[in-house]
């Protein structure tokens, strides 16, 4: 079979989980990805030896780079006339502009959460829509809080029946390295209903959802609490039997050291992944409570990869790689490694 | 009126914020307070010139005093002689031996949540259940959390019937000035259901009652989101007009620049309260929202003075000072000044 | 004598100081405050019943103060017109353009830090340069940190020579209550050499000074280590003489539970100083330390309240109240309380 | 040339980084770890697919392992049998005991840091005083920020001849993931001098040094400014020249997007290495100033990896593998792969 040929627009905090990524999915090729700047992450990349081709999207100053001498393959427009599909991660406004060259040349593109949902034909999630996106031509991602929220709520909804939610997400500010945000010594409450509620229910209309995001001071995992009424009751021993059989949800425990987001981010490095990432989300077994017909637990949220493997989801639903739900998830789950070690202590 | 005679065990965080509030009582007087070591908080009361008697617990070394000059009073037996009751702020667990000196010589006494349930003969919250205190020897305060959180629901409860709760705390893990406890780059989840759902449920048993708690790595105020479910539907609109009325919760938007928990203690600051303390938790307006029957909102508690209020309840109920909830309260309320601009900027 | 009167532009984190420190001075009359939107600060003024009177300075909307009812006395040209001197403690940049009302209507004025050095006729400090400023028009104080730093520096200088210093600041990145700035788990470097340093040898040009700033996470005050090399040697001994005899130094130790900049705040607030402020910086005992001909020692700027003092001698220069820097850091310590118990714990 | 056999007593932040190490010494072999308890560290190695062999030493709970199913190859003693030399990173106090073991078995041994100096026959930096290990039975390393703070005074004193240097180190108070020791909204500043102006002084006795330490609250390396007195002066550009030699010093700048000591955490993240680590420190090019015959200047420690380097310097000497400082740090060098792009971007 052809590989499918992928670039990447954004070589950020995202795009190069996208481009690593890509680069492990068997049946897709990276045939480049673009930037403007040479940034730390170009930096890296060329101290790495450049292991993927660089592309400068327009209005980027070639002489910044050749002056360090880091190669450049070409310019925006020589990667879109190679590539089938483009994952765009570029700084939030500046798909919808890409988005005009994509169509220009015929090509597809997934956007992430940070764009606006009119970028795109269908709001996606691998495990909640997979077949809306289906030979579909422009496909956005749910931001990072929402993809691992709606694992669990489409996990207990496809096993019980959901009926409603109500979320609080304690969102870390900034990512490790980042000096341009972050908050000193202080929660910050946003106005509610807080977006990933109503995206949840865009993506998942039958179930209503409300919520509050509170700002904090951390860069290594948001941790959500979920408050959660099924159809009928659930009960601490279903929910359990259903998060453990999903590859990306990694069941743990606090007696077992996962005291919380930071132990996540500590395994990640000890498994000596890329950076330190996970592809699941973290789901507390200890958190679990139930309190009357409702349902209580907290999970945590690697907010710089857990988009990466719904990512990959997309490409092979709006490629037609797979065009089942199942399959399209099992494919990408096989080429990251997800869901292999997942009971391990169980 | 005879005054009702006071003393405070333990002047740290707690009870210096206790001895400061029965100072402002026109009907108690604050005898002295006790501590053990010239501890900052000691220093300063020197440096202010001695405004209250100090007595030293058992085991102290009286020459540490006398050293830098800082007046002693008398010993713990000295202090116990003269009062009619005791606030009890020692460390978790000296409470419960102390209480044993307030036996032998017959004085009443209130504790804080750090000691166990068993030290006292009621667990007290001066507006759910003030009439239980009345004339009792020993009572427990609820925790800081605890205390704020029932406020609000005993609020609700009273105006229209609360069914169940379930709570997320995002808790400040250690005061300005700690370096004793901290937490860096990191949220850690603890076991669920936190203790202060417990404890709401103990004061409050038809309330069916659950909760996560999230450390953070703050100092100014917990944060807590509550999702309720009355009796029938609470709205918005309804729990506003319970909530405004309230003298101890304060109603504010992000609007208006109370943006998180350390715009409160800023507020508290700029007011010029000693120690920019506040009494009343917040409650931020825009964070209110309903999903389906339920109700959910964000408060802030000021983990440093929030249960001094209802500590001068339980003074007011264990003395017999006022006979009902409606009275102790109003009498506590009128002498800290709480509740006179509540609503100014509606 | 009459009294000097005094207005205040701008109410912001120093603005507030500054209005509480004239209302101090017997000496001077605070006219009013000058700002331009219903802050949180000034609600505060408002829920504290308006001790100071409120001018609105041009473009302010009267109408958002109206609706919350909050008296307005006047405009800025108003104030302008009652005061001998104005206290600008405005955003950057405004001063420079407030300066130009000034200069028209005839007053003198002492800007802050954040504006240029143009400014103003003189880069004043009251123990350092006193005499420069007397009768002058235009003032501009050092920044906080450049203010501590120099009464460290000029404390010594005076008593035995100075011959070059080179320090690092540890920098607080934001105050308790910001939102709008702060820095998540990292430690900015910023390039050498910082302008504190700068600025140290403007004030005193006959003293080499360099240094390396880092900005660090937390709110409550910063720390510069020093490096001093004396024209002759100063011992341990020789700086703790002179730095104890100083008004504006407090001299405290680890033993004594001054751990850290957080120890500072925690004891101005035990103090029930209004906002929990501090005037005094504070230098560790047992931080100083010798290396060959150098003396090194550590010290903490409360950075909200730390240039009121110098700016009160600033007005006394300005206005020639006083004469000499004897004669008005005296009268400013006198009425701000400071330097009375300096000396209790040694 | 048989490989020299090496093991690793504890395999926590520095273990683990110690065993990664050996096993990239192509003239080394890692026989294997161990450990007390099914750490994380421990579960992420079987997650790995155990590329270690496990042993456990006396006390540990072996039926904790074989309930997870981690493979354990023998006890403590069976692996002291099979290595010649063991790097020992325990929890501080315990590698003196294990040193009792060593000598019963006639093994050499390299503890860490945390160790007291007695255990050892040398204090040893790779750098510094290399061929003063050589066949010696016992060294112990300098611990992370000295090793660090070393590379670049011995940088100097080689070049130029180095008199005296006063140190301000900026120290992260917790790794990530660290949750029994932490620090919120606080800098802490320790008594002077610091051990590391002390452990310099020892190692490199002809140099005069002292040092504060002020603990923060972040987790992404230690930043030191150094004041140091050549004995003729060197100005930036002599420094500058010798430093970018140096293989272990990273020099960079501020304008390149090092901003601090986050950006070499994620650069260390981007470049793909295991757990994100650097072996270099950081120094920055625009943090260099003089200031009269001083040079000053900035540098980062990457605590968790830093004294790897320097540890198979240790082991080379000891074992006699090399026996100059020249080849010793060389061959360190090139297994570990530094050095390769230290300077590309001049």
């Amino acid at each position: 079979m052809k590989k499918v040929k992928v670039g990447v627009a954004g070589y950020g905090t995202i795009g190069q989980r996208l481009a690593d990524g890509v680069a492990k999915q068997g049946d897709m090729e990276l045939v480049g990805i673009a930037d403007f700047a040479p940034t730390l992450a170009i930096r890296a990349l060329y101290e790495k030896g450049m292991p993927y081709d660089l592309y400068l999207v327009d209005g980027a100053d070639q002489s910044a780079f050749e002056k360090l001498g880091i190669p450049v393959k070409g310019n925006f427009d020589a990667l879109l006339d190679q590539v089938d599909i483009m994952l765009d991660s570029s700084p939030a406004g500046v798909g919808a502009k890409n988005k005009l060259l994509y169509e220009k040349k015929g090509i597809k593109a997934v956007f992430q959460g940070g764009e606006s949902n009119e970028v795109a034909d269908v709001f996606f999630h691998g495990y909640a829509n997979y077949e809306k996106g289906v030979g579909r031509d422009y496909l956005k991602l749910t931001s990072c809080n929402t993809t691992g929220l709606i694992r669990t709520i489409d996990c207990l909804d496809r096993a019980y029946g959901v009926k409603k939610t109500a979320i609080t997400i304690i969102r870390r500010v900034a990512d490790p390295g980042d000096y341009h945000r972050g908050l000193t010594n202080a929660l910050k409450v946003d106005k509610a209903p807080t977006h990933q509620a109503v995206d949840l229910m865009t993506i998942m209309p039958h179930v209503d959802a409300t919520g509050i995001l509170v700002q904090t001071p951390v860069t290594h995992g948001h941790i959500i609490t979920v408050v959660v009424t099924g159809k009928n009751k659930i009960t601490k021993e279903m929910a359990l039997e259903a998060f453990e059989k999903h590859p990306r949800i990694r069941v743990v425990s606090t007696d077992d050291g996962f005291l919380g987001n930071a132990s996540f981010f500590k395994y990640g490095r000890d498994l000596g992944h890329a950076r330190g990432d996970l592809y699941e989300i973290g789901l507390w077994e200890d958190s679990i409570v139930e309190s009357g017909d409702d349902l209580m637990f907290a999970i945590h949220i690697p907010q710089e990869s857990v988009t990466i493997p719904e990512t990959m989801d997309a490409v092979r639903a709006a490629c037609k790689m797979q065009l089942t739900r199942e399959e399209g998830t099992a494919a990408t789950n096989q080429y990251l490694g997800i869901g292999k070690f997942k009971t391990m202590f169980k």
